[in-house]
């Protein structure tokens, strides 16, 4: 059974205490990377990868067999304030349609060969609009932490997290301006498609949410996804602090899914430790969000889906990192030449 | 049977008529992209892949199962100015891995699920020095054309060619300044891992390759791959342009593959047009290259290790990309309604 967070302080308090990379691995694992049958270094990331993953994986091997995907949904009070150009009943709809196989995620998944699982989190009970009231209670939010929790169990090798929601790119720019700071112009984009106009509705109603939290000195990690997020943020971040405690190293996808974990960076810095950014999302903030986390993408495709999709591209890269460390002869055993003297 | 080229002149032909991608099913597949159950745009990259596909595969019906990465090994003449810090030996025991699934593309082919080839081309037999003699004669040079050539039959959706040929940056360099322009420091680099005197030995073979054949006025795309060339640039430019004429698009590699197939452009500024740039490599020259090309490279991970594994690599965004656009369900059949008129 994952970590659970029956109360709020149980959930502050996860996030504080945090397991940590084996290092003494992760150096085995970069001094094999230097005996393989390639000049050291020339697989790039692929070699960081492999080097990453054995600081979690048991014995310092990395595994990225069993690779599942999790798309939380969640429908959002602020649609109210016109922040999306499609209806909030696409939310279920599009749910039904990962279900019965239809979606970008179910084609990427099928292809790359993952698992996908879809959680739908009371899509017939929005959360209160943001630019008027707390999103949700300390009940609801401590439901969705939970929900996302609880996707962290399973004997997955890497987890990767999805979304769906329409509003939520207005809802991921509201918590990194409340987190990271910024006003909502700062962080908000055309999300599915806004023209201007559309763009400054989002960037207004995240400016009225930010000015009804911050009179109240809202910097606290839980209250702000609370006030700030939607039940799939929520879940997303609880999904996160979860699989970091069962030592599960997590491919995160765009813009929505990285924003639901700012509020985290201001209780523990190193609480993305066990991350790997598969891509950055054509929506503009995600790249000036990833730089603020110190994370470098897998991918740039110009993609903006969410569902998890760029996540999910990434994992083909992360298991072919995987087969190149642990499937690959070393100079010796395959009697191949080393390099001579000369530079 | 794939194209063969009996002559110089068959080849040059080869290249200068070559088949064109299907626009008006282009068009089709840029006009089933918008009514796909996703915001128009929002995959990216993954849908001009599926539409470029589109253009020439059969009824623009875009396919991506059968996959098959052909590595071309040869060795080199110009090793004896010590251009690698690896011996000349270590070609046909890097071929030796690649047949007992030890290397690099074996694993990454193994977790992307395409087919692997192996073709040495006369191992035993080095081109000549290039900074002393023309590589290749003219039935050597067709020789290696037409191995290439024969490796774009059987019933791929997509090919793929990788190389194997220490001393072969430079053989690349070569190439570069040859059909473009420039000298030896303008197109060499580190490779497998020089410093700066080896680094320096390479641009000094090339401008000295470059000053013999320059003074024959040497601009003939055949008489660059004979010239400045080595038997597995050769065949891969042979493959490509063979591919070409079967209409099965192709995923290029790094450096050495991109740079085959710069003789060609002379010829024909269109012969890459059935081709993906799958990634960029971290040897400098190939980001000036592509450009030059006017392609831009799915991946860009720091890989500098050929074999075919960046494009290998990239083989798994390709497939996904086809997996959407013709598995994904419109918003009339999974009954989503699409955006309202709000922008």
């Amino acid at each position: 059974m994952p970590k659970q967070f029956p109360t709020p302080d149980a959930f502050r308090e996860a996030v504080a205490a945090l397991p940590c990379a084996n290092a003494a691995l992760q150096l085995k694992a970069r001094e094999r990377q230097q005996v393989l049958t390639k000049p050291p270094g020339s697989l790039g990331r692929l070699e960081d990868i492999a080097v990453h993953l054995a600081g979690w994986h048991e014995e310092g091997i990395p595994r990225a067999e069993r690779i599942k995907v999790v798309v939380f949904a969640g429908n959002h009070g602020v649609t109210a304030q016109g922040v999306s150009p499609y209806p909030a009943a696409v939310t279920a709809q599009m749910v039904a349609n990962f279900k019965s196989g239809g979606a970008a995620i179910n084609a990427i998944t099928g292809s790359v060969g993952l698992e996908l699982e879809v959680m739908a989190l009371q899509l017939d009970n929005p959360t209160a609009d943001i630019t008027a009231a707390p999103a949700m209670s300390d009940v609801e939010t401590l439901e969705a932490l939970n929900a996302g929790a609880r996707a962290a169990s399973g004997d997955s090798d890497i987890l990767i997290f999805g979304e769906m929601g329409i509003g939520n790119t207005t809802i991921a720019a509201a918590l990194c301006a409340g987190a990271l700071g910024g006003a909502g112009a700062d962080w908000v984009g055309p999300g599915t498609g806004h023209d201007v106009q559309g763009v400054a509705r989002k960037a207004a109603a995240v400016d009225q949410a930010l000015a009804r939290t911050r009179n109240d000195g809202l910097t606290d990690a839980f209250k702000l996804l609370r006030h700030l997020g939607g039940r799939e943020t929520a879940a997303i971040a609880g999904a996160v602090v979860a699989a970091r405690h069962e030592r599960i190293p997590v491919v995160l996808d765009g813009y929505v899914v990285t924003a639901s974990l700012a509020p985290l960076m201001k209780l523990n810095a190193a609480i993305l430790e066990h991350c790997i950014a598969g891509h950055v999302s054509a929506e503009p903030a995600h790249q000036k969000l990833l730089q603020m986390m110190q994370l470098s993408p897998l991918l740039d495709l110009g993609m903006r889906l969410g569902e998890g999709t760029g996540a999910a591209l990434a994992a083909a890269i992360v298991r072919a990192a995987v087969a190149t460390h642990t499937q690959m002869a070393t100079f010796d055993a395959a009697a191949v030449e080393n390099r001579t003297n000369a530079g």
